[in-house]
């Protein structure tokens, strides 16, 4: 019986896939926040390094990794594929499930497969700092080891409910040297004027992507990263569907569904794009994102231009959003905290590839828990939601008779998140329903878009 | 550039390796705590399964892993290999560095490697429960997931110094179903007896063994598990040297030294009794166990009979003692906290085939950064006694111009004890040195034996 799939450190992918050229409908244009126009690469350098605007809009297919950033992978890659045979007997189903592990990484997530390349292309254009917002910290704590390799000093705005949630988090960075702040913070305009209104707030991604990237645009030797949403970011991630792919034909079969979990979209792309293209050559699978009922983006979001950040700081893109003043409830999986998504994903909802479900927490962590006592491995929050995908998929496979392989992202693990299994233990969790209202009011924000 | 070295999951080892038949002197026999005789086998039944009492005293020098133990060790094993690149860079050093990575377990640490053992013939004897104890707390969410796996309770009294120093430690034992109390607690006699004396009491690991003996000696359907210190946890862990062994010939190299952390012995006897085999059989190589200065067991302590516990419940047997009621300071390495030693590796160290060195917690933590920001692993405070031994090792081989290969075992990862990191950033670790009066007062204590 065998458990898991691993391929050697050679079989580390050797390209990033870029999806944006196998779109089923052409890219939208990038707006400027001040006049909602298209922007040119040259507006985006006060905030990226060249090579990342480049990734950022190239229409090449498959982008060559370069072998500073492999060596920098192969400390954790090709991660391993796992059958998760207990899983499937505790839940007395007849499907196949497996699951990537991207818990294996220094941080604990996927994350860092993004962070290396951008800590390598920032380093490599002469940059000394990185700013970042994190939700989490899965991203946070991934760009401070990041900085580390390529010698870059690192500051990171940690969502505040987050901040005081996960102190472990906040500690990793600091062990990795970053520099680290609860947003909204007093170290920004941005921080400052929201304080000023609600100096209680809980913050969000939003707010604190709009204190990371002022802390870029103010100072010349600092650049902004980003974790998640962007192409560049989800292309980056591509590296876990390569790999998937390579394994499960060790393990003799091909999912008819793959599932990931949802907030700006990177390890949902990550796992789902080399499927994609797959689909889009005409295969059969199902592509199924899972995010929380309560910030649901994809399921709820309208299609639409809206800011990446609450401050309107940030480029404009038409992505699924909630509208960028909304704040979600102070759920545990903080990494799916955003209003908004993906372009690219957004774009494969809209077109059909890819199918969005919601789920609220308490099923989602019944659902960890007990892959947690089967499996082993104690999920993030986040990626709980892509079990409970999971749990559901092979319940209604056994209703209707059938077998199904299923696939998924464990995108991390729940070693920082134990707080929030010790309140779902001592049943002191609360789950937040589909937050109509607050919705409704922050859609009546989105900006008014009129391209020439 | 290789990084790490895998095995497939078919090269877990089939067999654990009993290094009893061959210590160069015959092993000393295990005394009643009451009578301080001699014990039968059928004296160790009330905590002990007949077959874990056969493998504690058995003399077949390669013992079968039964196939359920090697699918569920399959979960995790075989372990990764890793070559230090980065570390090696930043020390500037000629020599090669090897770690031996046992974070990939479920709960983080080697110790599930006997504590799916331990479950599984319990289990398979009819028991229901286990009680434990735990320091840092590694070993008893081991058994936490064991206990899951094989469908037995599991009652844990974790050390109340670390039970309030790592709180998540203790959210994982509880997210894999287990009971968890602080100790000395008010569940058993022991445990009330230490309160009443000292209600402030720490805790250490001898009273907590006190506590779990006691526990399993007075119900029924429960027996005691220990997750170090004795013969057949350490066997069971040789798995861990067993795949060096060969994942270092895939590295070509042998090493010339090999290193691991020492509290009870398990991770140390892991790693290198495969090795110690080599070594009476004429190869050579230098084996060095690393302890804390504050609890020097191997280095200061006496070689004699003495209590596995603080209470005297347990079987007195003949190893390095600091004395049955040596209390350790508060040190971050809680599971390095313990008064006394593996009888085997004690009898190894008497006959010089094994090195001991002793460290104070700063410069350790001083190593472990190191390591973190090369390596992106953030080691257990127990591990970082190793690092700290490989650094001295590689700098004394660069001052003789020496290029050594060094293999030390990662036996955990840092998540649940950043804490400490934390304290350590911030100046506020203290040392403690070599506690000479309370040592010196704790050997007037020991068992006055006299053997028939």
């Amino acid at each position: 019986m065998t458990t898991k799939y691993l391929l050697p450190e050679d079989r580390i992918p050797r390209h990033w896939y870029n999806i944006l050229p196998d779109l089923p409908t052409p890219p939208s244009p990038v707006l400027h926040p001040g006049t909602l126009q298209p922007v040119k690469p040259e507006d985006l350098a006060p905030l990226f390094p060249s090579r990342i605007i480049e990734q950022e809009m190239g229409m090449e297919r498959e982008v060559a990794i370069p072998e500073e950033v492999r060596e920098a992978l192969a400390r954790w890659r090709p991660s391993p594929l796992f059958r998760a045979h207990a899983l499937e007997k505790a839940l007395g189903t007849r499907s196949h499930i497996y699951y990537k592990y991207e818990g294996v990484s220094p941080s604990g997530s996927h994350k860092p497969n993004s962070a290396v390349a951008q800590a390598f292309y920032n380093a490599k254009e002469g940059v000394k700092r990185l700013a970042t917002e994190t939700g989490a910290g899965q991203w946070g704590s991934s760009l401070a080891f990041a900085g580390q390799l390529f010698g870059l000093a690192v500051t990171v705005y940690m969502v505040k409910v987050s901040h005081e949630q996960k102190p472990y988090r906040r500690s990793m960075m600091r062990t990795w040297g970053a520099e680290v702040f609860a947003s909204p913070s007093s170290q920004t305009q941005a921080g400052r004027r929201i304080l000023e209104e609600d100096p209680k707030s809980n913050g969000s991604l939003g707010i604190a992507i709009s204190e990371a990237v002022e802390d870029a645009a103010t100072h010349e030797d600092t650049k902004y990263a980003l974790g998640s949403v962007l192409n560049h970011v989800c292309m980056h991630q591509t590296v876990i569907g390569q790999e998937a792919r390579e394994q499960m034909a060790l393990a003799g079969e091909y999912p008819d569904v793959v599932i990931g979990c949802h907030g700006g979209g990177s390890n949902f792309a990550g796992i789902a794009f080399p499927y994609a293209r797959d689909k889009m050559n005409g295969k059969q699978v199902r592509l199924v994102a899972a995010e929380p009922a309560s910030c649901p983006t994809l399921t709820r979001g309208t299609y639409a231009f809206d800011y990446g950040d609450t401050v309107k700081m940030t480029p404009v893109v038409k992505m699924h959003t909630l509208g960028h003043d909304f704040m979600p409830p102070g759920i545990h999986a903080g990494g799916l905290r955003y209003h908004g998504a993906s372009p690219l994903v957004s774009s494969l909802v809209h077109a059909g590839v890819v199918e969005a479900v919601a789920y609220t927490q308490k099923g989602c962590f019944e659902a960890a828990l007990l892959f947690a006592k089967t499996e082993g491995i104690i999920p993030a929050p986040e990626s709980s939601h892509a079990i409970k995908a999971v749990v559901e998929e092979a319940r209604k496979a056994d209703e209707e008779g059938r077998e199904r392989v299923i696939l998924f992202n464990l995108s991390g693990h729940g070693h920082f998140d134990l707080a929030a299994y010790d309140q779902y233990l001592a049943g002191g969790l609360e789950d937040h329903e589909y937050p109509r209202e607050a919705i409704e009011r922050s859609m009546g924000n989105l900006p008014k878009v009129e391209l020439g």
